[in-house]
């Protein structure tokens, strides 16, 4: 399943050792290894889907649930109260390193304006 | 319409003004009036709803279709191919200052990471 070159599709396929913190049949969340923040997970569809761009009408559902979970992940966290800041970064300009869509969660400590 | 007391309510009733890019019966996207980047749109819903965290089964179309629109508008403004950036702040330690949903896209320059 996935794409073979894909880090996160070998995240997914567990051939590559993630600190993993949520998954179910269609969504997996872990610590991003190099984290901005006392809070920082990436919460990822498994199906490989390469930007937020290629998102559509059929597709959306997707982005949605990413979200539902990451707002899960804050009350686990127990960063909801004080808040916490969303991330998609698309493309280069936004410094996507990654090309499987995903989330960023972070929070734990005041964020700063602009968002980088 | 609206909550009476809310800034982005008062923008969506037209009651203020606002430098509108987009409208549809659920959907409202205006220029940020503190722009961060050479593109700093929000698309928010008309539906006031204070906070993402507040999302459920049942509004979760609601943030889907905001990032929908935000693609949509990237295009627009041809930053898709260079990229952008996409951004929800919930709660006071993201900064969060209208608390009426509303997502940020960012682009036309390249963004730093960490995102704030």
């Amino acid at each position: 399943m996935g794409n073979k070159d894909c880090l996160f599709c070998k995240i997914i396929n567990k051939e590559i050792k993630s600190s993993i913190v949520y998954e179910d049949k269609d969504i997996l969340a872990f610590k991003d290894i190099h984290p901005q923040a006392p809070v920082h997970i990436l919460i990822i569809p498994k199906q490989h889907i390469e930007k937020i761009s290629d998102l559509d009408e059929q597709k959306k559902d997707i982005v949605s649930n990413l979200i539902l979970i990451a707002n899960n992940l804050a009350r686990d966290n127990k960063i909801d109260k004080q808040g916490y800041r969303l991330v998609f970064n698309c493309g280069p300009d936004a410094g996507q390193l990654v090309f499987h869509i995903h989330l960023h969660l972070l929070g734990g400590r005041k964020m700063a304006w602009p968002p980088g």
